[in-house]
């Protein structure tokens, strides 16, 4: 069994937390580490764990992970659950970690969790780096490549985003970012002050770490990373504002967000999210699960996991700065705009709902019942022959999709009501699909089975049938993911991960013909390949 | 050398953060004390030092007190500055705190600071009881006095509130509240939907102990007392919406506010206010100074004193909550409304500012650079020949009253800016006068010689002299502050402390002829009687 390799940027992570003073935990009653292996599996904790059961380990969509909870387990059984999961969800870690770390993370979560430190706006300023002065910046594009058709791809495990040419299928070049970037987003068009033209050719990427990089894609190849800072140890989610003129990013760990300038990456204003859930018990770690740009507001959307609190942040005036908290339910994960722009649809999962805000109003709209654990990714929006217009959800929990009305004015029956559900052969993280499409795509890839894993299933709009199951790769502990169209709407882009060796370039993209659904091509040399973002339709809204 | 006694309110405090589960600190390196000694010691601190150094002693308006600023200091050097106060601005404690106390509190600080509790809305929920229920309050007054021209006064370390009949002087009844309530509010003129005979009815207490109490002063004496909640472990400030459908209180610790029914005081909503201050630094106390409700806006306004946030919240949908956060200046204490309740004028003492929020536009408006630590309790607002409208305020840190114009329409030139400023013979905390008056009177409750702390002084709205020098009492170990008109402004009614006899009935009140400045009365039998609320001044704004 392979152990994992970090790559510099996880070093910098773990080296960041440790010189910014986190504090290391006195050991509890039970069980204790020696200082390094409590150090060693503290970060790996904190990069495979922390996501469900958070840093503090409350729990969230996975269970609490307090002494409390795990010292009447004990060692033994607490190294079972980390190798080979748990009915409740819990996936098998015995494929990825060694028999000593599962024996130290057993150890380490009967231990006394150690409480990271939190960051100033004056250390996020300190981070801040310029690679290409705004000055420099070319008036047009440096080479003859159509980039609205570029893929900017997340390559998970390398730290690294690839600029692929969606005309050529070539691989452009390989950008350092964070590690483990989460999402990737542009400037999209808008009720928009800055050139038109320029929509889409601005990148932000957020990574696990916190890092936040700057993307031209109009530069030559080696000077597209024009910018960089860091506003968290732990993070998730980053927007544009619709003027172009703030990029916003979201804290796991300090649970906060941050408005930084679009142009400069310098951080102006830091937000606390801590406060208190749904129930009204407080929440030290009130995480930020994910944060979008209105099309039609000058808000930013800024979910809060644990509070259940969706937040709309008015981006017109930050020294006096104005927030909507509506209360929904608990968990908050990712969500996406309906396609007028006005209402923001969002899975709470662990409350197994579609939560609906209505942005003109700043009110919640609506919460709809759903199958267990949604989990939308980027989301999907399309016109349904009975319902009219509808979103898609997959579910972390269940083979299932479930289909919503979603347009209040033309179909009030319709509206955020279930219209139709579809089976699944397992569960799965993201929904895709397009406006010239007749099809609607799901991967399934928190199935154990390989079989189920490595395929992706489309169905059609019309009848509501699977209509093929596609085994996108049959390599051994390879899986498959994501979906993304590309710029006209007829290719589909499915992302190959090698789970066994995550870090080395043994991923692919593969890209299917979205009206046959046979497969046109295979890019190689691609990192644990993850979220894929096609410009055009990124900037357009075209899901 | 007396003990403080602390009355039957102060024990349910301590037994109140006990079992909510206080985590009792881990000895420092330095010097230690018993765990009783440490929890005797811990209330002490709560009781007399937390307001201006915090519960985790980061520092406020005193200085930090963690470890490592204590530690280097020493026993011996500590026990002095507690012992004999320090030119910085730190008190004397001799007289009030016996040697023991003295040298326990300097171990105590020497340790590493307990940290309170949280506290939940379902706990607050469980500390509500109804004394009288809604539907047997009375349809009009059970006595046949003015209850208009009522006074509900404060006896700070009785935890009562005094009900005075301000046509007869007479005290009408104690009521039993929280522990050394700081504030007491009643519904006031607004643009208001409940019954206008009804406005002044209902009076609202809050205690240095979270406790809420709801006076009906249209009840018998024995029956004024209708309702009670608990919304914090420590708190100051609280007040009625002008709909007079909530309650809103904010807490030291935890450091939120909650917004309460204001017929029931059920607890319905509560808001942390952690949160970063104006340098971007995270505070994790980030305590609520003051809460006002606006005169013309669905709006209460909240000051977060170590953050320097200034948060209007809007009360129309508690679910879908609107606050907007101005940045302005730490720390924020307490403040008062212009006449024509627009603008908000609040005193952020450590940086000698009066700071000034537009609650229309909500924004800051202005920064108005005083004299040394401003604290001007109520305020006090008037018409200055040349200036305008013009607003004042007494300074904790100098014996000088600041002098801004307040009319930003009619008087641009003057607004915001000082007009005068007029020195006193000593530091104090309080101002106030009245519309139909040609003085303005400023206590001097910060200087350390009796004789000044002793006197009131006067001064002229036309010719801008101190006039009067009034010596409220002689009697050793008595202070006077605060001052209130009755309803039509012929008296000025002033309090006395029995600053060595606090917890017995040897304080009082001298009632002033407004116009010839004699003393015509005095009201005997009070406990440390601070603030006064005169009905029908406060319910109309009449400052």
């Amino acid at each position: 069994m392979k152990k994992l390799k970090f790559g510099l940027s996880v070093i910098g992570l773990a080296i960041g937390m440790a010189t910014a003073g986190v504090s290391t935990a006195a050991p509890a009653k039970g069980p204790t580490l020696s200082e390094k292996v409590f150090e060693e599996t503290s970060l790996l904790y904190f990069q495979r764990c922390a996501g469900c059961h958070g840093v503090l380990r409350k729990g969230a969509t996975g269970k609490n992970l307090e002494p409390e909870s795990t010292l009447t387990k004990g060692q033994v059984r607490l190294e079972k659950i980390i190798a080979y999961g748990t009915e409740g969800g819990m996936n098998n870690f015995d494929d990825i970690f060694s028999k000593e770390q599962i024996k130290n993370l057993a150890t380490f979560i009967q231990m006394e969790p150690p409480v990271p430190p939190e960051m100033s706006l004056a250390q996020m300023k300190s981070f801040t780096k310029e690679f290409v002065a705004p000055k420099d910046y070319p008036t047009k594009p440096l080479h003859g490549r159509n980039w609205k058709n570029f893929f900017v791809v997340i390559e998970r495990d390398a730290g690294t985003a690839a600029i692929i040419d969606g005309d050529t299928k070539e691989i452009i070049t390989h950008i350092n970012t964070g590690y483990a970037v989460h999402v990737i987003k542009g400037t999209e068009h808008h009720k928009t002050e800055h050139p038109k033209d320029e929509v889409g050719r601005f990148w932000y990427t957020i990574g696990r770490d916190g890092k936040v990089n700057k993307i031209d894609l109009w530069q030559t190849p080696e000077k597209m990373l024009v910018a960089e800072t860091k506003m968290a140890y732990d993070a998730r989610d980053i927007a544009v504002s619709g003027d172009g003129k703030y990029v916003i990013a979201g804290g796991y760990w300090p649970p906060h967000f941050v408005i930084m300038d679009a142009v400069t990456l310098d951080p102006l204003k830091v937000v606390s999210t801590r406060g208190y859930n749904t129930k009204g018990d407080y929440i030290n770690e009130a995480r930020v699960a994910a944060i979008y740009t209105s099309p039609i507001q000058s808000s930013f959307i800024v979910a809060v996991k644990e509070t259940g609190q969706m937040l709309q942040v008015d981006y017109n005036d930050l020294d006096n700065l104005t927030i909507t908290s509506m209360a929904s339910a608990e968990f908050l994960h990712d969500g996406f705009f309906d396609p007028t722009g006005r209402y923001f649809q969002i899975a709470a999962n662990a409350s197994n709902k579609m939560v609906v805000i209505d942005t003109k109003t700043r009110k919640l709209e609506k919460m709809i019942d759903v199958a267990k654990l949604p989990h939308p990714g980027p989301g999907a929006n399309w016109i349904d022959e009975e319902c009219g217009p509808v979103g898609g959800t997959t579910h972390l929990g269940e083979g299932s999709v479930s289909i919503w009305g979603n347009d209040p004015i033309g179909h009030p029956d319709q509206a955020w009501k279930l219209c139709y559900e579809v089976e699944t052969d397992g569960p799965g993280v993201f929904i895709r699909t397009h406006e010239t499409s007749d099809y609607v795509w799901v991967d399934q890839l928190k199935h154990p089975e390989p079989e189920v894993q490595q395929s992706v299933q489309v169905f059609d709009k019309k009848t509501h049938e699977i209509v093929k199951t596609i085994r996108v790769t049959e390599e051994e502990g390879k899986a498959a993911l994501h979906m993304e169209f590309n710029d006209d709407g007829t290719e589909v882009w499915v992302s190959v991960w090698n789970r066994v060796d995550a870090s080395n370039p043994t991923g692919e993209i593969v890209v299917y013909d979205a009206k046959t659904l046979e497969e046109k091509h295979r890019i190689k040399g691609l990192t644990t390949p993850t979220g894929k973002f096609n410009v055009y339709n990124r900037m357009n809204h075209k899901t």
